[in-house]
């Protein structure tokens, strides 16, 4: 079990393949099944490609489209991109499962391993990483 | 292993945090990995914010404005609010994995667990509960 | 651990239950928890009503409407239909946990599981399978 953390600084998705990818290795566990778990309601986990960066920006302004701020929402005293985070937690996930395979993460070519932040403002965000195995 | 059951009556998250953290208590588990699995195509889980309970009524009518009642469905046989309800629960999902530490679920602050319910109808969920560690 | 390879001939939901099924009976293991894991990025699991087949095509319908091709996308350099595969893959998802109970999947009655092809061209797709219990 660990605890990774991860200053954001507004909206956007950011890589942590590299760090979670070296706590694995650090564990020294042939096969088995890696857990990351988000503790929050406004920023969540994704799985993308981790080639081309315009992906990424098209991706950030998607869920700006289909969970804009501004919509008819009753729940807006902590800012007008909160509720929109909500939504867009929802929409993603705050728990991914990972194979451990040969001591490594059974990723494809192109996935690399996203915190999505939901919030302008900057975040303290923590994220669990459980593996299970043998 | 254990079977959780709720009876819904109509569309709306149902908060089960208690219930299920109460389980995973019982079952005296330091270190492990919680799955949750709804057994269903028509209800879905979310982790999300239990504080302020407007959050919740915004994400329901979110849902609904992006899996209107009245789409161009062709799957239309068990009433207008079925095919909806399918749709809301492709875009969530029926499967939570959550870290146990110290005996307890490794949630955030802010996150309750629910049960997305998107049937009209008064319905009786299942929702299995594993449990796997030292 | 193993290796499921499926050939899709573009956009739908392939059914992947038997294949998965088989493989987990054929580990005779009784109570645990399988985790798919599909290594792509314009392709995700889903599980869904395996009844009424306009189901499916509801939802194979209702994907393309909210992540259209030709929106304003800046990656188009893979194909007109890339980034609405990537944006599908976002709102769905990759990994899926399901329980394993006497030897079995813990999947309910109407629940079966798909591989939900995003490309237009034909592609080789492959699903990590997990296996972790008693």
């Amino acid at each position: 079990m660990h605890s990774l953390e991860i200053s954001t600084r507004g909206q956007r998705l950011y890589e942590i393949t590299s760090a979670v990818s070296e706590w694995v290795r650090q564990q020294r566990m042939q096969t088995g099944l890696l857990t990351l778990f988000c503790r929050h309601t406004s920023a969540s986990l994704l799985i993308q490609e981790n080639a081309d960066p315009t992906v990424r920006s098209d991706i950030e302004a998607y869920f700006d489209r289909i969970a804009p701020e501004g919509g008819p929402y009753r729940h807006d005293s902590e800012g007008s991109d909160d509720m929109p985070a909500h939504l867009k937690t929802a929409l993603t996930q705050v728990q991914l499962s990972i194979p451990v395979i040969e001591g490594g993460l059974a990723l494809g070519t192109w996935q690399g391993i996203y915190l999505f932040e939901h919030r302008v403002r900057p975040h303290r965000r923590e994220i669990v990483l459980h593996l299970i195995g043998e």
